[in-house]
């Protein structure tokens, strides 16, 4: 191996690293290394994005946290069965998943989030560069795929990164949690010096204090809540009713989800984190209040496949009304997987550059993009271009 | 009336003024001048494409061609009957109806399309220069919004303007036709100096000769078939599929028309020229063959209504097959009206700044646009918005 | 008058009316009388369920409860902005509108409900007695179309009548209602030998103190719930998937309502009555459990309109999984109120015939059918045509 | 074997035996058989049509005409790739198919379809007469599920048994062909003494000189055309509208189709057929004529899978206009061969009860009954109890 090939050999440390998307990422790196697939669905492969100076799928090493314990050859028989995993390409890759279910380690598990979280960071930062230490990583990129948490209440603490660390170090007077599960891994791969992004709505960097600390480290962040169906069409809808100047006076959803994700959204504390994320883009592009709710339900017999209807009711000239109606049926590892494994290959890229704090120039992936309030989604992919052939130029 | 303002009195010619879309568009501006409406669907009303050297509403004067004899006020009645005329509205511009009815002049029927088509052309130069002279005019746009023509076979007359005159002024030794009559129309306006659209997907101005004719006489042109439904949502959604690099397999559409429109579209021979510019946009902005079938069907009892179904058949990442599917539900009248007076006054106003030739700057209004290849609707609002910013500056 | 036309003149008595399907009821039926309009989604007058013996439209006089002060032909006109009403017809009818709200009486209110309910109840029955006496009536039919109600909770006066009449007699000790607003109607209806239907979820008639008492008084009642919706489909479909073994994984429904239904039901806890009446078929056709949610929101721009998107996973051979959707645009107050006039006519004649207690001949009509557990839609309708028959040949 | 057992050892003859139906019912069959798989989607295993004199699926020995070569455990690994057979299964029935496989005889290939037709069906009919005696089947069901033909013209040997015979026999005269390959498979299985069925809406059975022969040989028949999506729907769907006196308008229908069956109707004389098929029941269910057209497409990215999209425009009361509109997304293999399984079952009972001629009891299963004008799927499957119940009495 060459030494310009050391210096590009990369972690990506999955928070939630035994759950469909990561399996499915894993799986699906270790496939496009071999060349078992084409790079569908993978943007920094599309030749609009392609930078040499990226981490190739060959130098990409997987590792994470998880607390549950089905190991990931298990979990890609399952997807198998489910039909997102294509029997070939699992028996292909199963050593590949076997090696990286050994690098995963125990996460933050539930009861413990309320106590000791200073301790708890100091093992997870010590995890994350061990990890870098023992395979010779030029840097590891910590990605979030668990599964969604409710939004924890507004603390002093998470105003700034003083208040924070002092918060961390004393016991809570009154029993309850300063940071939640997501927030504690951000802090703690910010304080190891590794880019991290958010791919749920979970509150993960989101808080001043966080914000302050990439600053401080140089390391650049990104998120939150993959754009990978509903919104991915919202975002590619909104534009024309604006651009159009039809005045939309109602946009109501209903997402049916089958596996974990529906299970987990199905709690209505965690639901109001993504029902949310997912109305900002509607509220913002538009520019004035729409009607309609947005529903997460969860229907087992849809397994790994989610369905989502949506209702837009909008008024022409002369006040005439419309209607437009879309289902999507897909399947949310699928598209998930790929995304996670471009914003990987682009924050070790764009750290490598010297990017550090927030990355408004990554909004294409996400619903609640951070530093921005551009949800129109080809003005985010000429955004993404321009940002890539800038990484690309500065070499 | 100051100079200034007769300056920019603008006469709107309409090829086919006592049809639904003209009809709406008449009535819907007389309404805006007497701001009896807001102005929803009218894009050179959004603020980012106001450009106050625009000719205003007030400033509108109309007229046209058209080979029914059904006057403008009766066919108001009929849409207010259908839903698409408030009531309110339809009586209150009821004078500018009649008026304008005086002006409409009779349209070259079929039955003499075959013969003497330079002295038909003579007519219809002779009757806008009149309109332009009787009403001192500034200028007077032409655009066609008639019933779609079959497409005609192509000509060696088509190929140059010196061989277009020459054929013109010759009776045809085979008893053919050697311009449609949406192209007659077309030469006519180019020849008597008028900004031209084609609204519809007839061949009007698209012939060599005929730009030949616009570059000569200076004057601008736009086209073809406005984009108001299955299409414009279409342009809205190939980028999104694009951008995330998915492979689009198929895409199939029915749509379900009645009114005046949807029975012309059930003749085989003018379909072929809808859905043809139905299917540009797909296979131009993939860039590769894309599977599926564009159906028109005439449904009477849809009225001014229209109803499309689209299915698109994708796959993402390890060849996970995917669906989405849309409903449209619209009113095409509604839809098209405002974008005739949007289409109007840009042509004007490019006309006033010296623009002559081709304007593939107004892509955004068309399926199937002119001198351009861009089908994303965000980007030809862009590139709208920055031609208006032009306009402006040049001032 | 003949001495049998006077025996067939027939009060309909309706409990809100002056909401949308009262005046569409009362509007349509003027409209039947002079014919206006063709009979379409009238069922009593279709060729198979035609009785010369039924009340016909000149046989109808119309008068109700509610608690609202807009005037029948004011709602009339709000109706035909709405586009349910046409203009010509609301013109027509505007005296029988005018003359009907002369005799609409003060409804119960809701801050009454709590305490002297004898006292109110002697009061309806003195009203609707007054109502059958000062027009001659045979018989007054009462249907309640008022808004819904939440469920009451249980209490042991609903158990028996002596136990009801009791209650009814002295003061609640907790200061609580013995009867919600929709049974007091009930109540009053029966006392008066009225026939009764509940075209709403509300309580109104199904307690068993109050069959107890239209058992004793002779007179029939029917209910609960029109069916002219999504409910309506559900039973047209149901049985397709049990009579050919399909395995029904999960049924998920999504109702979009504008309109005083549509804000009424935003209530949650009046949305349980209708979300529970609405799942009733699915659980009771199919014999087991099924998945699947039933959202009801309101959205303001939909007007008088509904649209529902239900989505429906099944199994077919050897575990294959497959889909079915479908959307229901309609107009509910058209929808219903020719079900309202079929209603009366049917009650009316069973009264005469002397039918008594509740009518599952008539399930056909209602989302929870009183007495029955036949869901299917067809089944439902040959049970219609062999009643409908009997009447006839009792004769 | 006791004696009884023997006599219930049934034949079922599947033209075109090497298709997807006929794969999936012969795999499924031997599934369950062996109780892998649990009977859904097969209508004779339900509680209420269950007839123990119905022959077992321990009973049924599978051959038939095919003129393709893939052999069937080949054909079954193509469908486990599809997903439509499980894995599992198909390794536990390959022995089954295997064998299968070895009783398919060459079947009638197009360019001989014209010359020597009575030499063709007498081969035919001693390939049905050897596999009866060879494995002592007590009787051989013939159940055509090949491809779809186009319709012959009328000829003047289709009127009756004599000239059919007399035509059969002499060479015609202008080169054209006697029969269509369908209706020589339904001749060769009648004079064999064979029940027999048309699966498609080929020509099959249905000619007035077969329907003779059935008759003098004392065996029953039924078709057309197995009713397994769409037209499944509106046999649900149509007494919902014509029962509620709701006025059907319009009533469009897209079906996109992959696979064989797809590509073969791809073809515009084969999909006349079939479009014809689909339509009968609206017209003849609502008695009066609806607008609207039926398309069948080609779309090889949907492989076995079909997705229809069907519109309905109605009207209610007071001339309201309303809609509703459906998809399904199924697999035609899935839902077709469980019902071949049925068919062979009931025309094995019925024959062995004495039933002969078209059996319009089944009507349940087809689009186009023979022999019957019902179309209402409830009212189907209660003559289709009855039928079985009166089977299972007569014993």
């Amino acid at each position: 191996m060459t030494t310009s090939d050391s210096e590009k050999r990369t972690g990506i440390w999955l928070i939630g690293a035994r759950g469909s998307v990561a399996t499915t990422a894993i799986a699906g790196a270790a496939a496009l290394r071999d060349r078992l697939i084409p790079p569908t669905g993978c943007v920094t492969e599309s030749p609009e994005l392609l930078d040499e100076g990226m981490p190739g799928f060959d130098d990409l090493v997987f590792a994470g946290h998880d607390i549950t314990e089905t190991p990931l050859p298990k979990r890609a028989e399952q997807l198998e069965v489910a039909g997102i995993l294509p029997r070939g390409v699992r028996e292909l890759v199963h050593t590949d998943l076997a090696a990286t279910d050994q690098r995963i380690r125990r996460g933050v598990a539930p009861e413990e989030a309320g106590h000791d979280q200073l301790e708890t960071a100091e093992r997870l930062i010590e995890q994350l560069c061990s990890f870098r230490e023992l395979y010779g990583l030029s840097r590891v990129v910590v990605i979030n795929v668990a599964a969604t948490e409710a939004h924890p209440p507004a603390r002093s603490e998470h105003t700034g990164l003083e208040e924070l660390e002092h918060g961390l170090r004393r016991s809570d007077p009154d029993g309850g949690t300063v940071l939640p599960p997501s927030s504690l891994y951000a802090y703690a791969a910010l304080r190891a010096g590794c880019p991290y992004a958010d791919f749920t709505p979970s509150t993960g960097v989101r808080l001043p204090a966080l914000d302050e600390l990439a600053a401080r480290r140089g390391v650049p962040y990104a998120g939150s809540d993959g754009k990978t169906g509903e919104t991915l069409v919202k975002s590619a809808l909104l534009p024309m009713f604006s651009s159009r100047a039809l005045h939309v006076h109602s946009w109501s959803g209903t997402n049916l989800l089958g596996g974990g994700d529906g299970r987990n959204l199905a709690d209505p504390d965690n639901v109001t984190s993504k029902t949310t994320s997912k109305q900002r883009a509607v509220h913002e592009s538009l520019g004035y209040p729409v009607d309609g709710e947005v529903h997460i339900d969860y229907v087992s017999a849809l397994g790994e496949w989610k369905t989502a209807w949506d209702h837009i009711s909008f008024e022409g000239f002369l006040g005439n009304r419309m209607t437009m109606q879309f289902t999507w049926q897909g399947c949310d590892s699928a598209l998930a997987a790929p995304l996670v494994l471009d914003l990987a290959r682009l924050l070790a890229r764009a750290h490598e550059r010297g990017h550090s704090g927030p990355l408004p120039q990554l909004g294409f992936f996400f619903k609640d993009p951070v530093a921005s309030d551009e949800h129109r989604l080809v003005a985010q992919f000429e955004t993404l271009r321009t940002f890539v052939r800038r990484l690309r130029e500065e070499q």
